[in-house]
């Protein structure tokens, strides 16, 4: 599997010198310690992840990879399968959430397209890496071929070879996909060993019935697969879909160049615990934006240690609960390099 | 009481069918229903407030009022009563958190100064509203009388006609006093009948015998004043201070201006309780963004019922954790306006 040696290259530690210094800049900015909670913790952790003592985020990148996936034929969304391809040429018109949120951040947005049912064409903004019309519904098959996998992590990495080339200082990623919070909860269940009854949640609006139908079609999935659940990359390819695969291949190749990455809702979280069981130490380099109102997102985020910023109900995907959260992350480094220190501004320290 | 009769004239309920029509907007844009949770409900909300189908918050108006407290010779506070003042040149000279958050977002930023022990004199930027070196300690007497507290209310009232002035579309205030946790956890067990040992909190920074030592000033404190604890307007004067009526004052004159308030931590959302007891129609002109570190906001919060947008362990004041908030309001205003409906983007609506 040669396609896949690049996963397990070395990935760098955070800078401990710059995380060191940002928290003794924190430390004698003119407020109460700690009284700045979770924004402080941000500028210092951004220290180390950027190597440097005032961390910045002007440049950031959001790419967006879509696909469609085969278990949607299971009757597994609230949404026709053709809308996957029609958002892609939402997103390029600039009508997408996600569209709106990268304008007003002055973000760059990129549009991956990996392979749709419905295919629009090529699309100005789009970038085409066709895969295939659809992943392979994984009820009684594995989603993807090595080939597939390899080439829907490749692309993920391609995005961040862009991204360093643009010296892009945080990467979020983001995804567009009917059907893909069923296999991202099959996915997880394979990783965390959980059942698809707590972990199946309402993805893009199924009633009751609905999810209960999902649950289901969950545990077959994931019973038939089950001997192969040790091997986290064999997981993604058995039962993750193009999208979801891109999104490890980023996050790890992120980790890999250096680039922080600010984490979005259930399905790129589940993505992510892919990563970390694939590179462990992909894992620093990830901070986490929201906490989706998708059930099984909680779960995921327990097994990934990490507690979101936002709690705000957000469950669209796209990237767009990592969009939201990216002014709070701005907000955080230009307290920490703006605020005057108590020397500087001639205010008394605590009594 | 006639400088008091403006807090009860009265004030106008929000917009329905610029709420309506915002509530069927959002219904129709190329996203599952209510999967932007929150910020769905925040741009419906603005638009009621704002009378017009598509809100909008570009201009912003943060007044931080500044003032001292009697209390404050009870040891109270973690730091130096000197802090007030040094802050206020801080403020204005652009180095505390307010001013670096003020610029990043811009927005406008009013410095009032009520009354410091520690004067730093005229500055510019700072709008000079003296009423007192200090409010008297309320342990054994009224922290203002009627003359400072009329005073006070009218300064809030002040920066609400230059919002107005301004056609500002969102007011968030903002304090800055030493004690003034434990001001503000007097007049919160007052309105709500609440025991300082569940209100009071460290505030700046107290350790353990800090927090027990302020409940114990607070128990005596509230028993001394408990027999004028029915009248909220007498509670505010004799538990108050000159920042917290400004704050009770600005958010009840905004409502009367129809001007959308964010309101920050522990101390606005005290004031907002007293202006909500004294005229409780401002109540639905107030949004809340964050939940403090401080031990008495949940309670406090609850008894306004209200659920607020951020929950990062903030416990700064100044208005901080409200300008945190406003790129939620700005990017929930954005996507409310921006995003293409189901028809103009051609997207195939729910199965």
């Amino acid at each position: 599997m040669d396609n896949f040696a690049w996963l397990h290259q070395p990935i760098a530690a955070p800078d401990e010198t710059a995380r060191a210094a940002a928290l003794a800049r924190q430390g004698v900015l003119t407020k109460p310690p700690g009284a700045l909670g979770e924004l402080e913790q941000l500028a210092v952790t951004l220290a180390a992840l950027q190597r440097r003592e005032r961390p910045a985020l002007q440049r950031v990148q959001i790419s967006v990879f879509a696909a469609d996936h085969g278990i949607a034929a299971e009757n597994v969304s609230a949404f026709p399968q053709a809308v996957t391809g029609e958002m892609v040429r939402n997103f390029a018109a600039g009508g997408a959430a996600i569209s709106v949120l990268a304008r007003e951040l002055g973000a760059t947005l990129e549009v991956v397209h990996l392979g749709t049912v419905n295919d629009p064409g090529p699309l100005p903004g789009v970038r085409r890496d066709w895969i295939a019309a659809s992943s392979t519904s994984f009820l009684h098959a594995a989603a993807m071929d090595p080939s597939q996998l390899a080439q829907a992590l490749a692309a993920g990495r391609a995005s961040i070879a862009a991204a360093v080339e643009n010296r892009t200082e945080l990467f979020i990623g983001g995804e567009m996909g009917i059907a893909n919070t069923t296999a991202a909860t099959a996915l997880a269940c394979a990783l965390i060993d959980a059942s698809p009854l707590e972990l199946a949640g309402a993805g893009t609006g199924l009633d009751a019935a609905g999810i209960r139908h999902k649950a289901e079609i969950v545990t077959q999935a994931v019973a038939f697969h089950r001997a192969f659940a040790v091997d986290p990359l064999e997981s993604l390819r058995r039962l993750g879909g193009f999208e979801i695969a891109a999104l490890a291949g980023a996050y790890i190749a992120a980790a890999q160049a250096g680039v922080a990455v600010l984490v979005d809702g259930f399905i790129s979280s589940v993505a992510a615990l892919a990563a970390v069981r694939i590179n462990p130490a992909c894992r620093d380099w990830l901070l986490f934006a929201h906490q989706s109102a998708e059930r099984g997102h909680a779960r995921v985020l327990e097994a990934l240690e990490a507690r979101p910023l936002l709690s705000l109900g957000l469950r669209l995907g796209e990237g767009s609960g990592a969009a939201a959260a990216l002014p709070l992350l701005r907000l955080a480094c230009a307290l920490h390099a703006g605020m005057a220190t108590f020397e500087q501004a001639g205010v008394s320290a605590k009594s």
